[in-house]
């Protein structure tokens, strides 16, 4: 499906607000994967609201998603905190993966998270977790990414850039594309 | 707002699907408010996406369902559980409540939930507490009304009946009620 | 049992170790408290570890931690994070307050949490407030009081001293101590 | 360290009183061990409460439970729930196997969890999921093992004997061991 050894790691996340700072993020991190890698996006925008009674017939936003999520060798999600908890938007999309035919199943997987306040979204990164203990999917523990204040940390042209966060994504982004390319290994 | 000394809880939950379960547990909730109180349904059917760039002129459904929160005494929802957390669709309506003028602080509110598994949606009830805490809701502690198997516990017209769940959703209200009717006391 | 209108307020914390940063940060509390009321500390330092065989006749560390939290009017739990949730020892403590006869029914509370990290033991409070949903015990929503990079907040005199955390503190402390008056009143 | 290719997991469980449950529980896991691994027991029974002060020098039943998870190729973790969460004596005993020198770094664990009620201990294992993000452990996702009203389960010798949580567990214990043996030919 993909190049020969490249991994193709599924960027989720990003507010739909013009100027979403987990957007930011998102394509920050698309400039840091290793060698052999890249992340491409998923477009959440036009998922409508999760209805059971179409989980056979979706809309071509939700089937483009879960064709996404199926076709890449793992994931990357950047999410808000929005009440102390994953964003409804983002907790929707993946409800709509989850059924029929959970395509997060098996999947290794990566979260970031960042807001504008001290605990930069990270009660949203365990909630998320908890739900990809029932998804079946592998998340990387180490280093988490919690990106506090993020308003704060745009450079001249509005791009996320902090040189402390960086470290910890680039760290991430490595164990995650590494974890990949072992499942992958050991699936042959 | 409301009649002098009536009690309004809305009740806020059901999936878009037909046949909703958790619709049917707030059904029947609505016929065991206790003597001078009634439930009131929120609709969150046609709430679209969350998306903060239209906090101050949200759609009419977003508009009506934070003046339906605003006006009544409490709050009463039912929730199903989607990948071990919160339903996407209840987490976004309850995400467009939040902002700005966060219409849930200082009410009163309860919560129960179903689910066709042997957890009753238990999981998905300490994740909405959790956000409730941001929202600075008063979150009844006891019973908790935690219905598992509920597509087994409906009558042959359709509706939820089951007698065990019926006696902890009665105490709920009861409690809720009591609680909502103290903070009205006291804010006089 | 106290004084005619004091709150007596107990303060759970500190760890056992000498210099326990919970323990500054609880002693601070105790000079933050609004007139009328005043902390009284708990000692958990030889409270043994949890056995249910042993909850009738529990050893007199245990016996008294019972009945201080049963007298006095309400309480302040300081606690650090172990591992991302509540240490063993304050859980511990916890458990043997909870059988037979959960002495924490009913009464009111506080929680604070500090670390020498970034989260400032946010991820213990979360966990405590599900144990005391259980309890049944009034929890105070705001504001949250989380003291991250605790050991770089001490005065020369070693003492806790962080004007910022302060004000939240006090806060807190008036808000808690407000909400048992009024349980007070009501239950009258 | 181990027989050439046995897989040895360390139990870790069961409350200090007599009978407790999960320590059944832990003893029928012994049984269903798949070939060519086999259970130790851990004894939790004498590990003191934790305090940092003596993290360097601690007592032989901690030094003991260290050597034993560092020893071992994986962890088998029956906890019962105590007030929603952890028991405390369960996280006393992890708190001090994570400091200084995490000894759960890296392995690769399973939980089960049983209690009298009907949730099984469901809230004590996210808890524990949390704590082993910051552990650095890799648990197993599936099947989740989760043994309600545990009681009723015994057969007339006392031990542990649910047709249907032994096939969960059976399960649980094969993706264990099947996974720390990946883990173990990754490292080679």
């Amino acid at each position: 499906m993909n190049a020969e050894n490249e991994v193709v790691v599924l960027g989720i996340g990003g507010s739909l607000r013009k100027g979403s700072f987990s957007k930011k993020v998102l394509e920050k991190a698309a400039t840091l994967m290793p060698e052999g890698s890249r992340l491409q996006f998923a477009d959440l925008s036009k998922i409508p609201i999760f209805n059971a009674d179409f989980i056979r017939q979706p809309e071509p936003a939700v089937a483009e998603f879960k064709k996404l999520v199926s076709d890449t060798d793992g994931f990357l999600i950047v999410t808000p905190e929005y009440n102390y908890s994953v964003p409804g938007y983002l907790k929707n999309a993946i409800d709509w993966a989850s059924v029929p035919d959970n395509v997060f199943a098996k999947k290794t997987g990566a979260i970031m998270s960042s807001s504008t306040g001290m605990m930069g979204g990270a009660r949203a990164q365990y909630h998320l977790r908890q739900s990809f203990v029932f998804l079946d999917s592998r998340i990387i523990n180490r280093p988490e990414v919690i990106i506090n204040f993020v308003d704060k940390k745009l450079n001249e042209k509005g791009e996320f850039a902090d040189e402390n966060a960086v470290k910890f994504m680039r760290d991430l982004l490595n164990n995650l594309v590494a974890e990949v390319r072992t499942q992958k290994s050991l699936s042959k």
